[in-house]
């Protein structure tokens, strides 16, 4: 199983109070505790030539996480479109906390993908709305994050196909952390914790839940769906 | 429109804080913001004959509001037979805060509806996640009660078909605190706020929740489907 | 109540079939059985200045009714980037048949929308599969449609909200042919009949299907969402 | 992993015909192509002490399939409480056919579970209309069965959590012949095809499903929820 991580990797480098915390990038903090013998990982940059996203890696990638905030309208929308396809066509894709912003989230989509949000170090609570999800296998009735980012409701997108997470904020608002979309052949996860400046990525739960959302995104095997003209009904009917 | 509204109403006789806040009754509450030119309300409680659910009464009955607490093991099974029943037909049903753990809901969702509680005086604030559905029309951002009752997930109930609420307590827990439900042709909308022991149903956006509720729940007008044998194949072909 | 109806208005002009069927082209039949008191209702089509889509005239519309075939790629991004719009901020849309290939529609599903099709006067059955639901309302088990274009699975749409309708077709397809979307504020019917070469918009199910599906669509009046930087805990704190 | 295969086991005895297509009953052809090396399978029916569902058996089991017909009124309610209370802590369970009207699974559900049915020797095409769910890997564009009993719409259940699979019939009608749904901790998939006078349970495509459910039913490991009354806000303010 092949699995790409790409991070924007720009508050790492502009900014030292991240860049302590995430000395490898967000990118390589994933990586560590994604990587296991069945799970081959590659990470990808904007700054890369393509964005890290070429087409021979693509084509293999089985599930792309993706973590943007800064520059979002730096992707190339060329490269969306590719990524766009590839999770039509079956590929899984992990949205990480301000990736709700990105084009590649916006698109599948089809709305604004806009919350509320506060930089106050509160604590946060995502609660098991969906005890029996395979995402959430091995954690408890919540997860408690001692210092995040507050995103709150109203959440601009679909309602989810399946609700998994909840958060509750010291400040007063909710979220929907956990949400899970299918868009063509493609599973897609939003996750919402990760704010660059908490170690959000050490917490073993938030972990855990990525860990899990990678091994549910994974394409199913299938033979494809033909599109258009279908056979003309003479046929059909003498085969019947 | 006729709409019943049913009542335990027990805690509003046997508690004097209760009969104070409530005196004549939650029923007698909530008919008082419910009742308009094309709405008849009427109301029944559990120690009427047959907790004042006639055949009678139950059959002309469009919407029915449902609150209890203390006694739903003294709902007779008959009588809840009876509503279920009414509810397949298109009753629409709105089950208001303990209601949840009555016989009726228990049934319809399929699930044992528990959760968890909090007697704490502690401020919720109820969000709106699902803006343009007709149950909040007219409401803002969010309502905030001052004091209530905390309920907290895990919510045993089966995923909503609409999550249109979602509340936050002061001591960390949230709760899908506004749910609708279709079950055969009829409608139905769990609402969490309105512990006895706080003025709940004479805060103007509860109300008005409720108000929207009854409209939405309205049985609509069609034929119904007939079940069993079908028409045998010959006929079909025949027609065709 | 403000309706605009959207049509390509090609094959009428181009096919003197179609001409014959429609001689006031798709949009003036439907507006025929739309117009009451309370709805008034204006017609636009491709080949107008906007395409008859003015700013002034969008921003009055409370729901939209969209038919295209031949010239989607004709319809100005500008436009359908307005639409969009309009619609997340609460404009309901009624997607008509060939419409599943519009940008608009594309671009609010996030997927590929395309399907299976074949011309052969074949018979459509459309089965009600959530009865209660007010799209259906006066319609009996299913509609039955004499000949019809054959629209048949895979429809490469994310899960409806709701799926209200499903077709059967004489060669051996089956199409969710009524299903509901929210998209931010807005609501969303995709309706499966309507091929130009049948006179379907004269079918009595088909128009009472569309007239209710117009009030469903109807915005609802609210606050709208705040999004962004929300108020600093302090003040919040304070106000607890 | 354990699998329980239940099946009312009366149809083989009593007809001749469907004797000779399963001479070790219809739970005996499940469990020759369920069972693995991974997959160990036991089988129980309605004639045995407790219909074969002792409490050690019952506990032991991770997914359960229920096949019944002639005799759901004689399952005793003892039992299906039991079943009912092991789906709410984890246990998959897969509702075959006309398992639909078994106790089991109205209870579940809440509704009538009503459907219409013929016996005319229809041919049945199954299409997927979720080609990324686990359940249909492996599978093509739909599975068709020369002959089977007819199941129409409207089926009276809850909407489904995720629509797998419909059905079309010769004879004019559809089906939701794959349905997913959550209740409690449990996995529940509900697959049409199977009626006793025909060989459908011989069909590849119909094991091949069955097989996934059985893995895809399969409990997560995970801490149970607390229910009741929760830690007083003291606690809670003072660990903050």
């Amino acid at each position: 199983m092949n699995v790409l991580i790409w991070n924007e990797h720009r508050h790492e480098q502009q900014d030292q109070e991240v860049g302590k915390i995430y000395p490898k990038g967000i990118h390589g903090a994933i990586k560590e505790f994604l990587q296991t013998d069945d799970i081959h990982v590659e990470t990808a940059t904007l700054d890369e030539p393509d964005h890290g996203i070429t087409d021979e890696r693509l084509n293999k990638t089985d599930v792309m996480l993706w973590w943007g905030h800064l520059a979002h309208h730096e992707v190339a929308d060329e490269i969306v479109e590719k990524v766009h396809q590839r999770v039509l066509e079956g590929m899984g894709l992990i949205v990480l906390h301000s990736g709700h912003f990105s084009k590649i989230f916006q698109k599948l989509m089809g709305t604004g993908c806009d919350l509320k949000w506060r930089e106050a170090d509160e604590k946060e609570r995502m609660w098991v709305v969906n005890p029996s999800h395979p995402i959430v296998e091995g954690i408890g009735e919540y997860i408690e994050i001692e210092k995040e980012e507050m995103y709150g409701e109203h959440f601009d997108i679909p309602a989810p196909d399946e609700l998994v997470l909840v958060s509750w904020f010291e400040g007063g608002e909710v979220f929907r952390s956990g949400c899970t979309f299918r868009r063509g052949h493609g599973k897609i996860f939003y996750f919402r914790p990760g704010h660059e400046a908490y170690p959000t990525y050490y917490h073993q739960d938030v972990q855990k839940v990525i860990q899990n959302a990678v091994r549910w995104a994974k394409p199913t095997s299938r033979t494809f769906s033909s599109y258009g003209n279908a056979k003309p009904l003479e046929d059909i009917k003498a085969k019947s």
